[in-house]
C-alpha cells in the first residue's frame, strides 16, 4: 500500500503545497500567496485550511515544510526568516501539530531543495549527492546514505560561504571572497552593469529596455544564448568560480552526483562548461569522473516535494 | 566480555603492530622494521610472523592495516604506495586473511589516522569529525554518525587538495593552489629559505648548523618558540591558509570537532593561534563555536590504533 505526504514551501511570494506518494511523484498541488505582513498565527491557520481541503489529506501522515531562513530543526521553529519578517521564534511545528494531529518536520529550504533534487532529478538513484541552490544566495545540502546530512548544529552545506578569494568581494555574512560574491545573481548583475561601462552589449542593452535596473540573470542567459560576448564573460567567469567550487567539494567530500538548482542553474552549458574545465584541471581524476553534474529540471518543484519528503530522508 | 583488536601502520621507515581492546587502549605492541626493497611476498610474511608471536594474537579476530598511497578498500588491494615502490595491485587483504583465517581489513593512512584521532583524541565522543593530517603531504579523513565515510570511489577527505588560491602554487596533482602547497613541510622549510635570503634568522641558522637543507618544520617550531621572527612569519602565513582551509570546512560540514595530527601540527598554538582568526572572521559563529578544535596528543600511535579499529567504524 502506497504512503502519502504532504510538502509545503513557504517562498517570499507564494506558499506552494503538495501531496506525493513514496516514489516523490506529485499526486496533487495547491498553492497560496504569501502574506508577508500577517501574523504568523493567521498564515498557519490560511495555511492548514488549504491543506484540509486537498483530496488526499485524509491519507496524509506526515507533513514537512521547507522556508527560508534560521531554522531549528529539531525543536521544529522558525527562529528567522528573511522571506517572512514578522517571524521570530515561531513554533512552527508544534502550531501545525497541534490543528492536524499528523507528525510535523520543518528545515531550510537549501535541505528541502537537496531532498526534492535525490528524488526528482537523481529518482534517488544516489547514496552521496550534493545540491547547490543558485540563487541570489547561494547554499546547498548535503545526501549521506541516501539521508540529509545536516551536521552538529545544523548549519551543513553553506556552501554559497566557502572562500574563493581570501581577500576577495565582501559578502553579506562579513567574510570575504565567499563562493556567493562571485556566482550568486547579484553579483552577476553587478558585473553586467560594471563591465557595460567599458564595452558594448547590444542583447543585454536590449532585453533590459536600456535599463541596467532590470538586467536579471535570466537576461544574461538569453544574452549570452544571442552570442552576446559581454555576457558571455560573466558566465564564463562565473563558470570558472563555481568550477573551483566544485573541485573542492569533489576533493572534500567524493560525492557521487552534484545537483544545480536555482535560477543561476539555468544558464545551463554556458555556465557548466566553464565549471567543467576547472574541475577536470583540479578534482582527482577518479573522484571526478565519477560525480555526475546535473542541472536540476525540477527547480521550481524541489522546495515543495523536498519538504514533503523530509520524513523519509 | 571484551573484544581485541590488531592493528598494523605499514610506514617507510617501519611497520608498527599494536593489540587494543574495544575503547582502543593499547594492551600490546611490536614493530618492525620496513624492506622497501624485499618482495610484499616477503613484507607480508615477516609482518604475520610478527603478529603471530603477540600474547593477544590467539583472542583477535580481525587485524586492520594503514598504508599511504591508493588502496581499494573494498576489494583490499594496494593499488599503489609511495611508501612502497615494489607494491603494484598487491592484494594485501587476501594474502594476510589465507595465512591468518582472522578478517582482515585495509585502508590508507590519512583514514586510519582518522580513525585513530576519533579514538585516542576525541574518546570516541564525536558524531561527525574531521582529521587533518599536517606533514609533507595534506591529508584527511572525515567521520559522518561515527563511521568513517569514504565517498564514492574512497577518495573523501583530500583536504589537501582544495584550492586555497586559484592562481596560487604550483602542486604535485597538477593542480594551482592547493593547500598543501601552503602548508605542507616542503612548502613551509622552502619559504624559510625564501626569507631567510632577506631577513635575518638566528635561530634558523644556529639550529640547521647554517646547512638550508637541515631546515625541517620542526627547527622552524623551535626557533619560533625562541622568539625568532621569521620562523614566526612563516608560522602565522601557514597558520593563515590552515584558517581558510578549516573555516570552509567548518561551513560545509559542520562538523563537532576538527583533529589536526601530523608532524607540522606539534607547532601548537603558533600555528592555531592564526588558523583560529580566520575561522572565526569566515566561518558561521553557531558553527564555528560548536566546533572543538584539537591538536592530536597521538600522532605516532593514530595510524597503528585507527587500522586496529577500522573493522569498529
Amino acid at each position: 500500500m502506497s504512503k502519502f505526504y504532504l510538502g509545503i514551501d513557504m517562498g517570499g511570494t507564494s506558499i506552494k503545497i503538495a501531496v506525493v506518494d513514496d516514489k516523490a511523484n506529485i499526486l496533487e498541488e495547491s498553492s497560496l500567496d504569501t502574506d508577508i505582513k500577517a501574523q504568523p498565527k493567521k498564515v498557519i491557520n490560511d495555511i492548514v485550511n488549504a491543506c484540509k481541503i486537498l483530496k488526499y489529506y485524509g491519507k496524509v501522515k506526515s507533513i514537512g515544510i521547507g522556508i527560508a531562513g534560521d531554522i531549528d530543526f529539531k525543536k521544529g521553529i522558525v527562529r528567522f526568516s528573511p522571506n517572512l519578517p514578522r517571524w521570530k521564534n515561531v513554533p512552527l511545528k508544534k502550531e501545525i501539530e497541534k490543528t492536524t494531529k499528523k507528525t510535523v518536520l520543518i528545515d531550510n529550504d537549501a535541505n528541502t531543495a537537496c531532498i526534492g533534487a535525490f528524488w526528482l532529478d537523481l529518482k534517488s538513484k544516489s547514496d552521496n549527492m550534493i545540491c547547490v541552490t543558485l540563487g541570489t544566495g547561494v547554499g546547498g545540502g548535503i545526501i549521506v546514505d541516501k539521508k540529509l546530512y545536516r551536521g552538529n548544529t545544523g548549519t551543513a552545506g553553506e556552501i554559497g560561504h566557502m572562500t574563493l578569494e581570501v581577500n576577495g568581494n565582501k559578502c553579506n555574512c562579513g567574510n570575504l571572497g565567499c563562493a556567493e560574491t562571485y556566482i550568486g545573481a547579484k553579483y552577476l548583475v553587478n558585473r553586467a552593469v560594471e563591465l557595460m561601462k567599458t564595452k558594448s552589449s547590444k542583447n543585454i542593452l536590449k532585453l533590459s529596455g536600456n535599463n541596467n535596473s532590470n538586467i536579471t540573470p535570466k537576461i544574461l542567459s538569453a544574452a549570452a544564448a544571442a552570442g552576446d560576448l559581454t555576457a558571455k564573460q560573466i558566465w564564463s567567469e562565473a563558470g570558472e568560480k563555481l568550477g573551483v567550487l566544485l573541485a573542492n567539494i569533489i576533493n572534500f567530500f567524493n560525492p557521487d552526483s552534484i545537483v544545480l538548482c536555482g535560477g543561476i542553474s539555468k544558464a545551463g552549458e554556458e555556465l557548466l562548461k566553464h565549471a567543467n574545465k576547472q574541475i577536470k584541471s583540479r578534482a582527482f581524476k577518479t573522484a571526478a569522473d565519477s560525480c555526475k553534474i546535473v542541472i536540476s529540471k525540477y527547480t521550481n518543484k524541489l522546495g515543495v516535494v523536498g519538504a514533503a519528503m523530509l520524513v523519509k530522508n
